[in-house]
């Protein structure tokens, strides 16, 4: 608009979202319903501020290596680093730690609130948004493992997604590292690249994780990956383990046993998985919507005993109609040492984490989208600066009764008002010139109608002749009038 | 609770708060409410970044002289500056610059956003803290002003301040910029002296003011403040102006009239304000929830009109039991130049602005809690991991009914069980051991009544023999059983 250099370019920084109102919207109404459900599950709602400090937050930022790195971090005017959280489980294990003596045991809180990633951005990908996040801390029983893993599943149904389209997926770190401890692994570098490996299962299939848990693999464009170094046996246990998931969950839990080996680490992460799928029973969440699958890995290092990831099922398209699988929204596990990095003391903690936005997403791509059409208010149309009392007459009723209105509050004339209230989406424009003033009516212009006859929705003769376009009626009419038109629209 | 030297500290930086329950429940009711009535006016959520690019928040904060002075900066990794932003006013002048050809005009928003200030923090003085803001850009009637200040009364009244609670006081930048023209005082600096002179008016009457429109003031330490150097005639034209207030709004604009001289700036913002007057008693607004006083500043520079006030008028008490004037919850005015920063073109926009936690506070001051007891679940006490199943099922009818409950999954046994359930806040716990399961029963401890008895609220003995501490039911009667407890205690 200008290019005078004394002035600011008006833009915002890179991988940073503006948004209106239909994202605000549908977020609005995923809290809302997960809160509900959160909170019946006993959980209190709680939240730490936006800045941390660095070494509060630790270094457990995924595949970040160097400290800073991945997170937007500034000195306060003490010198001390500070740094935007990058997610909410690090700023709570901060607080658990702090206040430990005084909390009730086990503390279950959840929040909603936004994260900091100072990572490249890119289509989709921003550098801040939005998480919900629920844990309890101070039990290690699988039960509350498994009610974590119910309450997930009980809020992505209240916030729309409907059944069948999404299924929550259990492992348990324990077991692989069982079997790993049998085959004689027991390097955290070696148990880490295994994890590497079997993460790109659904990227590679069995046989390019083969090579990767072995002495490495060769990509199409030459270049090596250097592999986990296991040998044949045991990698071919590694695979065999990935791949015993079953439909059922008591029937993966026996296929696992199989497979695993006698190491007491594994037993422990089966007899776990055994008691998750008890309460699971219990809480009555069944295996279309929780199910164990043994190649699912979750990225994250803290994880120390069962992980979940919650996996969207609808196949969806992308802007150019092609099929895409939408993939996680949302995961989690449980993680006994991070409080311990404060306090020196194994705490067991558990808990569960969705993007708020990607949720949205994946329930616009389900159909089920809480943002609604993003409806503007109907408008009064301003003709005449002396008849601004009726004006706000009109809009002062419509309010009262429940229905957004504004009078047109700018300077331009009648034609540019109605172009205004289109665009505004507004359900109707209401007109009241001095000869209806005079007459006590008002005319309605059902702007709905109009944008369903232009979008060639609405082409029956005998439904326009009950639906005026545009009609003049008595004033004390009004309301009933605009009813009408909301409700055929809606 | 160590003092390990390798392990960080568990600690939040200065001025960031960690917020539970109670206070986070009362911010969102906030916002369900407040948001209801600014969409009803017509404005659409909005809300961009937590980070902009220094120089697009430029150097509004007030008192703040040098860049980034009063903000959290930091460089992106192309190097340029970013700061956490301070206000919600600068972001929205920014979008509104970068969107203006394809935006509605007027563009009607609303947010509620966290912003950050990097001042000293002190005891009720946060670093970060959640705004609610209403804009309307693109209008230069004084009936947007007026709808802003409609909306924001109605607006504080469904957060629950009750009718008195409050008062906008409104005022014009124009009417002592016009006087002071007429007195020969046309600098910036010194209309500013003046600006900050009036502003004082609370603390130090008349006199005081006087001093400080003049050659200066000595306060009791001895420290010289310069005054704005007005001749007397002047001072006394300003003091003259600022005692013009009076219960009635068209009461005030005749006095206003009558002292402010005849400059047409001054006549400009009397016009301004006689329509305000006009369009708040079109919608319903009269002078118990909106006057005029010209005593009213603001800090801001930016302002360039009318300017409002939201004062609670509650006397309220300090924790000492003090008497305490709780003073602005929020305020705002019009701001034509804010936009043209960027594109050089002025642009007429007007808005208000609350504190959601100050607004929270003086709802507690009120008596009009909105957070709530933070009552917690009930708790079903865990005897034996072998009915595990049967807890679940409690917790599961409870839920279903909506109840919050959850299922003890500490390690503790049965009394500090029960002390966890009263410390959560629990209205009641449940006890379902072998001999109840077995004979179909189940145990009620009412903890509310257990609460109620050791503070001395409930000591009626017919009471008592109603509502027993401790009942042992059928387990059918669970739910009707506790929904007594509940609605006894509400």
């Amino acid at each position: 608009m200008t290019n005078d250099p004394t002035r600011p370019e008006a833009r915002a920084p890179r991988g940073f979202n503006d948004r209106r109102a239909r994202d605000l919207t549908a977020e609005r109404q995923i809290l809302a319903k997960v809160s509900e459900v959160y909170e019946r599950y006993g959980f209190e709602a709680f939240d730490t501020g936006a800045l941390e400090y660095a070494d509060a937050l630790g270094k457990f930022l995924p595949d970040a290596d160097r400290p800073n790195e991945g997170v937007f971090a500034l000195q306060d005017d003490d010198e001390q680093w500070m740094a935007l959280r990058y997610d909410l489980t690090a700023p709570l294990a901060r607080f658990v730690a702090q206040n430990w003596e005084t909390l009730p045991k086990p503390f279950r809180r959840y929040a909603f609130g936004t994260v900091w990633r100072n990572e490249k951005p890119g289509p989709g990908r921003f550098r801040e948004f939005t998480q919900c996040d629920a844990d309890t801390v101070g039990s290690s029983r699988p039960e509350a493992d498994a009610e974590i893993i119910a309450m997930a599943a009980d809020g992505l149904t209240a916030a729309g997604l409907p059944a069948g389209a999404y299924v929550i997926k259990i492992n348990n770190r324990k077991l692989l590292n069982g079997l790993l401890a049998t085959a004689g692994v027991t390097t955290e570098g070696q148990k880490l690249a295994v994890l590497r490996a079997v993460d790109k299962l659904d990227r590679l299939g069995p046989d390019g994780v083969r090579l990767l848990l072995g002495e490495g693999r060769k990509d199409e464009s030459g270049a090596f990956t250097k592999g986990a170094g296991l040998g044949t046996a045991a990698a071919e246990a590694v695979l065999a383990f990935t791949a015993a998931g079953a439909e059922g969950r008591s029937e993966t839990l026996d296929r696992i046993a199989n497979v695993i080996g006698g190491s007491p680490e594994g037993g422990e992460g089966l007899e776990e998985l055994s008691r998750i799928d008890k309460a699971l029973i219990g809480m009555g969440v069944a295996q279309d919507r929780a199910m164990f699958d043994p190649s699912i890995v979750r990225g994250l290092e803290y994880y120390t005993g069962p992980v979940f990831e919650a996996e969207l099922l609808l196949a969806t398209n992308d802007e150019n109609g092609a099929p895409v699988r939408f993939g996680s929204v949302g995961g989690g596990g449980r993680y006994d040492d991070l409080v311990a990095r404060f306090t020196g003391e194994r705490t067991p903690a558990t808990g569960f984490s969705f993007g708020v936005s990607r949720l949205a997403s994946a329930l616009r791509a389900a159909g089920r989208d809480l943002g609604g059409q993003a409806r503007g208010p109907v408008v009064v149309i301003a003709f005449s600066p002396d008849d601004m009392a009726a004006y706000y007459g009109v809009v002062g009723e419509l309010r009262a009764a429940g229905i957004a209105a504004e009078v047109y509050l700018g300077s331009s004339g009648m034609r540019p008002q109605m172009k205004y209230a289109d665009r505004r989406m507004s359900p109707a424009a209401i007109m009241l010139g001095g000869d209806e003033i005079a007459a006590g009516t008002v005319t309605i212009k059902d702007l709905d109608l109009g944008r369903e006859l232009s979008a060639g929705v609405t082409e029956n003769a005998a439904w326009r002749e009950q639906r005026p376009g545009q009609q003049t009626i008595p004033r004390a009419e009004l309301i009933p009038a605009l009813r009408r038109i909301l409700d055929a629209s809606k």
